[in-house]
């Protein structure tokens, strides 16, 4: 058990069991989810004050987790960065309910009307968007993970259950009060926001289908693929972003090392950033020495294939390329030759992780090829991977980017939060009328 | 192993691991993927016209199936309605064909754009429908359920591995056979039709998620259960189907005794029909005895609460509802009396299964509060839970009905088959062009 409070208002950390905290949870989205979207935005709103009226004893709860955070030496210690993340200032907290009434401000996903069918007169169907129910987010050392999350459950009508990482709790259980606070301060129920703590937490959450809607883990490759194997529960998330920029034998060079570099360069340890760079044969003995020349320059380690150390002989330092299947995260790539568009596709399905796979070409009809047979939740041509994302796609939130086929792909935003329902509106009818000898016909006029 | 043949055209069912024939399947899915609408209608054409050509192999196949069903006795004995539903004539071989037909007329659910976005100048962002991949499908004793199912695959651009019960086998084998030489004889990969036999392979087969996409179990719900305990694939179904009917105090008790009975008896084996009747206290004991005359009626043997049993003390033989999970699928029903709308919501919450509930009441804030607080895929006001369908909503083929949030909910189409991607088309842009101080901005327009 943690150091951090065991109280969080009504939610007794330690003497309720995790099925317990569930069920609360579930209860509470029945509630919510018969909100109607004014509610739901005044609770946002709610939610953002509270944050900025708390400053002080957020500041004072995370000031702990920075000390706790500091004290560990060796293996234990946090790397600066993961430091800088845990941190809250002022500054950070304003963000935060910034972002917070900036969900509140995008257009409602729910009651959204998919589909509208007559069926016949005075039968109607409609298809309704409404939200999964509970969620249970698993997240690592970021405070700004706890508002976030809770922001986009909040908006999409979702109850949430939080699990942060260890390093971040005591922040996480001061916002989690803060925010049910001001749920119960507008009348609506506290355990929509919800919070368990420890990983044992973790795996009895992921055995709770019938009550857990959605889990999304935010992490690591390992914690991600963890909670694939072991939960019949929905995953919503990406163990791993290995994505390809293809450079055809008609590129536009100079477009094409300007669209590495940035995919490369412009945030190294994003799941959308470049990992492997493959040349069209026919291009790569002018083509790799520019690239050479620009990774030299941009501090990119190379590693290539057979074919490209032999074309970079007079090139300093290019290892073999280990694994294809490496995302590295860092500032190196992978490199490797392909004889043609067709093989560059192949290498792509045995290696790619269907996440974000680019072409640069002048060849409008190698391009739609790519486009069209590139199996990959994103695909592109003439830009770099680093556009695959939420707020890039003009959703204005993103819950994070799927891998799978099912229900969300590729950046997801509110939508990926919500389900739908059928709603038939009749006046006594029944089926049976609609078959036999003198059945009525159904209509199945859409409509507008 | 069973007595049916042991290849399939280019398929080897013996010869071929589960991976290979996974493998196959996917490479052909690629296939699949490239096809223009034409093409797969033209196929889907041919698929029936080579039904209906090999006739007669078809029914010498099926009449091996029928002798052998025919033969088991005692506990292995299949029930008539089993045999009749695996028997093919000459007018079901038609209707078979004519199903295919009427699946290819259906519009095309694939290269749909969902959405469209304008991110920047040049920079635009389109959210097109694709196919799944591979589809594997586990179901019974029909010989029908074969080209179905090929033909909503064809249709959606997936490939499929059909999985028959034993019972169906050497019928199963003829007509995959019939439709694969159809593809080749148009030049489309074999493997998008394929076929596995016996038990041991559905176990492997679960443990492809990196080969097959979607499982549909279409069978009883040991079968369906069993399925989404044992692989991380997802699953396209629902377990059970227990629909209940609110007979609210507000309702037309006429209306709700016709639409009752249509729930009831159209068709009892069906997931759609109805297992329980929640009646509002105030009206139990004028309804209740009207409920009962019309039950006795129509041969529906009742089981009731403590309250429905003491206001039908005159009505022989209701029996005690042992267990409100019940799925009767026969001609019996489950009858309570319930203190208020929000007590029929709780009960239904309670001990349904998500798939289709309704309401009947002549008060329209009662009929919406239902509609919108009924967490289930169908709900309806005023009308036969029957209607949860995917013809009669309309869709034109139903694949299936999902008691799952995710993906696909309720009755399914072919849409139900298909996922999305999201397609970047640039010229050189770059994601670092788009922060700092001189940053462009997106303009996020969206298109028609």
């Amino acid at each position: 058990m943690s150091a951090a409070a065991t109280s969080v208002g009504t939610l007794k950390l330690d003497a309720m069991t995790t099925r317990e905290i569930a069920e609360a949870a579930k209860q509470a989205s029945r509630g919510l989810a018969t909100l109607d979207e004014a509610r739901r935005t005044a609770a946002l709103a709610a939610m953002a004050k509270a944050l900025e009226a708390a400053s002080a004893e957020l500041l004072a709860a995370n000031a702990e987790d920075i000390d706790a955070a500091e004290s560990l030496r060796g293996a234990d210690a946090l790397p600066p960065a993961t430091l800088a993340r845990l941190k809250l200032t002022p500054a950070k907290l304003r963000e935060m309910a910034a972002q917070v009434r900036s969900v509140a401000a995008l257009p409602d996903p729910l009651g959204r009307a998919l589909d509208a069918i007559e069926m016949d007169a005075g039968l109607e169907m409609e298809k309704i968007s409404v939200p999964l129910g509970v969620l249970a987010v698993i997240f690592e050392a970021r405070p700004d993970a706890v508002t976030q999350i809770a922001a986009l459950a909040m908006k999409s009508g979702n109850a949430v259950i939080l699990k942060p990482g260890r390093e971040v709790e005591r922040t996480a259980v001061a916002l989690v009060s803060v925010l049910r606070e001001a749920l119960a301060a507008h009348g609506l129920p506290q355990d929509a926001i919800s919070l368990v703590l420890g990983r044992e937490r973790v795996s009895e959450l992921l055995g709770m289908h019938t009550l857990i809607d959605m889990v999304i883990p935010r992490g690591s490759k390992s914690l991600v693929e963890h909670v694939q194997a072991n939960t019949r529960i929905p995953v919503l998330g990406h163990a791993e972003g290995v994505c390809h920029i293809y450079v055809d034998k008609a590129a536009d060079q100079a477009m094409a090392l300007r669209v590495i570099d940035d995919a490369k360069t412009d945030y190294p340890a994003a799941c959308n950033a470049v990992e492997t760079v493959l040349v069209h044969r026919e291009i790569a003995a002018e083509f790799l020495p520019r690239l050479a020349e620009r990774c030299l320059a941009r501090g990119i380690a190379m590693h290539g294939d057979a074919t490209v150390r032999e074309l970079m002989r007079d090139v300093p330092a290019i290892s073999t390329v280990d694994d294809w299947h490496t995302e590295y995260g860092e500032l190196e790539l992978s490199i490797g030759v392909v004889a043609s568009l067709d093989a560059a596709m192949e290498h792509i399905h045995e290696y790619g992780s269907v996440h974000t796979e680019s072409i640069v070409t002048a060849d409008a009809e190698a391009a739609e090829r790519f486009l069209r047979e590139v199996d990959a939740a994103s695909v592109m041509h003439n830009a770099s991977t680093r556009f695959a994302d939420g707020f890039r796609y003009g959703f204005g939130a993103e819950v994070g980017v799927s891998t799978s086929k099912f229900h969300a792909r590729g950046p997801v935003g509110l939508e990926g939060l919500t389900t739908y329902k059928y709603v038939v509106r009749g006046s006594g009818h029944v089926a049976g009328d609609y078959r036999g000898e003198h059945a009525r016909a159904f209509t199945h006029r859409r409509k507008a």
